[in-house]
């Protein structure tokens, strides 16, 4: 029955769209059935849209149909809201890839859904600006997705998250709605803003098709460097002084924990940059419009952490090789830990305040379902968003202790890879049932089919469960 | 029978809020009719709640009966949000009023949404931190009623409209639903972010009570100048430059056309700081970490200016008296205006690229329906925001045409002072049918009884309507 749905919907859509829009069969290829983290079922068929039109006439006959659909940009998600469900058609934005305006005055560019991160950011940089957002899949990863999932990455601290980089957006709801407010005006209360129903709701309200994105002066300097500290606490208390004396040049501030910190010089066999033995390190970066005075600043506020205690070792980077050797260590941690077989990960949110506390709980109460179990910590510590990856054998049972953790200190279950529908159980522990609740009303609203990617975020209402069963 | 309903829910409420929560008759004095425009309906009666739990119980109970409420702060809205209609009940926010908790190192603030703006700005700045959003009605204005409207003022162009300062909200829902948001996480993708619902919807989709506010390091350094150039284009071009050149330090850039400047300065009987006969002036500002570097930054900036022939004159504060003499004068426009009967103002947002083509547009329509018409502009040019004010006995024509020519350059029709009543049949120049068929799906999806605010931003459906009058 759910195959014959999908037929009349393909039969449907094929005097509509071109031929190199619909994809079935052995033309469905094995990446449309992944995300970065696992494979799912293969799509059904794989529709291809050229523009915001084809978009909404797919849409609008999906829901007449009731044809559950999955969105796909650049598939590179980590918690399942890309990766097909069974039974699910993907609309993938691949062919809507490109950029239509750039404003340099304006520091605006109006970019389609399906063009890699990438992109924009070259092309930002091709006429000196910037773009704030940067994350590892940035050759893979488009806008429409980064979009979706309100992707973070390392200079959140400097710039936001993409939430902050979005002008305006052009979507279509799930009935073909086409919402357009490309206008890029920093200044507008024409009305409700729609922008943030999109933003971060993981596909579940309605697909973006283009974006007016905000765009940086392009910084005249980066520079970093490479911080030892006696503790925890002084990383902390250096973080607080050096957002206000570094204020409008802090870009990055990402502590590695210990073991860490050696683990991954010793995996990557390079000479450590700060000695090894201290309580905690990071690599601090700036980005600034003044060199010789951010410099200045740089190197002042370094030799006051150094004078004070909160810094024991501290080295700069003198030179672009110098500026990617000391990224490449905090780059080189993920490989240190997949070489070491650690398969759990989670990106957890925790207020600055009560991260000690945490730490402590998380630690104890993973001892006593795993002794064996061994954690590697590192993350973004200016936005407080850990990354706490385990190896372990008892992964449900240590992520309910986790999240349990993050509950009792009032965090975020996923600081920036999204619920997708990895993570669906543990939204309880971040969201109160009266939230839960407001998101479903949301969706309901605007996809009361639940035909977008249902089963992201939260479940579909038992009675949409029970009619796709029937 | 209204007024049997609204009995009912007072009867009701009697019981459950304290003495002084309820007022009625005589006790409702005349400002609460009133917003900072015009004289609207005597509410029924004025509720001023405690606490959250209070408004939860108001509003569940005016949600059953189908009671009408407005919702009050400071009553300084612009636009007739605050302002009641006949047959509302008001919930003032008057009574919950205060600072719950300052966090220094994680640079938050957790206040009560009926707080002054100014008091958020004086506890900030006694722990040497700063808040983003200034504007005039800094003393009343309250931040409830400051993210219901999204208030914008004098320095988005550093620090973001209000939007870019709510961290996190709580906020009741129409059917009496709390919803608590106050983590203060600088990265959270833990589900759907429900923030937005309540910022810039002016009051029409819940009630907010409390909010978590992002402070910013105090400025070590505030300087401003007074520039004199040759056109409107000279000042974009400038403005493009200084938003590279100063990026990280410009925090205004207030455009002054001439005859308002030469009115103003007289009009004040003071001398002008540079030289009249000029073809645009602009008051701009910086905030700094650093003054020293700041300070040749700033002066080599404006001097490269004048060497480029992108300003004729430049004065630039050296005391915090020329600081706040310069300020002066631009606060000191509305008095001018309004000691010349100008009443008519459009608070409009305009793409930068297109700003020349509006006003040229304007001038020949306004020209048209009124030749005796005296126009006079100025406003925050780095937003693209123009205050655009009118002497003129056509204000209903003239305002059509304005909007008209918003409409055609792709701008807003409301800058910062939102929608309210006031402008409700000027959104569709803005927004398209779409865009406003969604906003009423959203009001629809949390308040389907219209009880809130009912008849801002856009009309109340039909059948709400005639529900009413019967």
């Amino acid at each position: 029955m759910s195959s014959d749905r999908a037929s009349r919907l393909l039969s449907r859509l094929e005097n509509r769209l071109d031929a190199a829009a619909i994809l079935i069969g052995d033309a469905v290829s094995d990446g449309y059935a992944a995300d970065a983290t696992a494979r799912g079922a293969r799509p059904v068929a794989v529709l291809r849209p050229r523009d915001t039109q084809d978009v909404s006439a797919i849409l609008s006959a999906a829901n007449e149909l009731g044809q559950p659909i999955v969105v796909q940009g650049g598939r590179t998600g980590l918690s399942g809201s890309s990766r097909p469900l069974q039974g699910e058609i993907s609309i993938s934005l691949e062919r809507m890839n490109g950029i239509e305006a750039l404003d340099v005055a304006a520091q605006t560019m109006i970019v389609k859904a399906g063009t890699p991160l990438q992109v924009v950011q070259q092309a930002a940089s091709d006429v000196g600006l910037f773009f704030g957002v940067d994350i590892g899949a940035r050759g893979t990863a488009t806008v429409g997705g980064n979009i979706a999932t309100n992707a973070g990455g390392i200079r959140v601290l400097r710039y936001g998250m993409y939430r902050a980089q979005v002008m305006g957006l052009e979507a279509v709801l799930p009935d073909g709605t086409i919402l357009s407010s490309l206008k890029g005006l920093p200044k507008d209360n024409s009305g409700y803003d729609l922008n943030p129903l999109f933003i971060g709701t993981e596909g579940t309200i309605g697909v973006v098709t283009r974006a007016c994105l905000k765009l940086h002066p392009k910084p005249q300097i980066e520079r970093n460097a490479f911080i030892a500290m006696p503790s925890l606490k002084a990383a902390q208390d250096l973080l607080a002084r050096l957002r206000v004396e570094l204020s409008g040049l802090l870009s990055a501030f990402e502590a590695i924990f210990p073991d860490v910190y050696e683990g991954t010089v010793d995996y990557m066999g390079i000479r450590p940059p700060v000695e090894k033995g201290a309580g905690m390190y990071a690599m601090v970066e700036i980005h600034g419009q003044a060199p010789d005075q951010d410099n200045e600043r740089f190197e002042a506020a370094l030799a006051a952490a150094l004078e004070d205690g909160l810094a024991t070792d501290v080295v700069l980077s003198n030179s672009l090789r110098e500026f990617n050797g000391l990224w490449g260590i905090r780059d080189g941690i993920n490989d240190y830990l997949f070489g070491n077989g650690v398969t759990i990960g989670f990106d957890i949110s925790v207020p600055l305040s009560r991260m000690q506390e945490f730490l402590d709980r998380a630690a104890l109460a993973v001892d006593e379902i795993d002794p064996d179990a061994r954690t590697y910590i590192f993350g973004h510590l200016g936005d407080g968003n850990l990354h706490y990856c385990m190896f372990s054998h008892h992964e449900k049972k240590v992520a309910e202790a986790i999240f349990s953790g993050i509950e009792a200190v009032g965090g975020g279950v996923s600081a920036e890879h999204g619920i997708g529908t990895d993570k669906v159980k543990y939204l309880k522990y971040a969201r109160s049932e009266a939230e839960i609740a407001t998101m479903r009303r949301l969706k309901t609203a605007f996809d009361p089919n639940y035909i977008l990617n249902r089963g992201r975020v939260f479940e579909a209402p038992v009675s949409v469960q029970q009619a796709e069963r029937a």
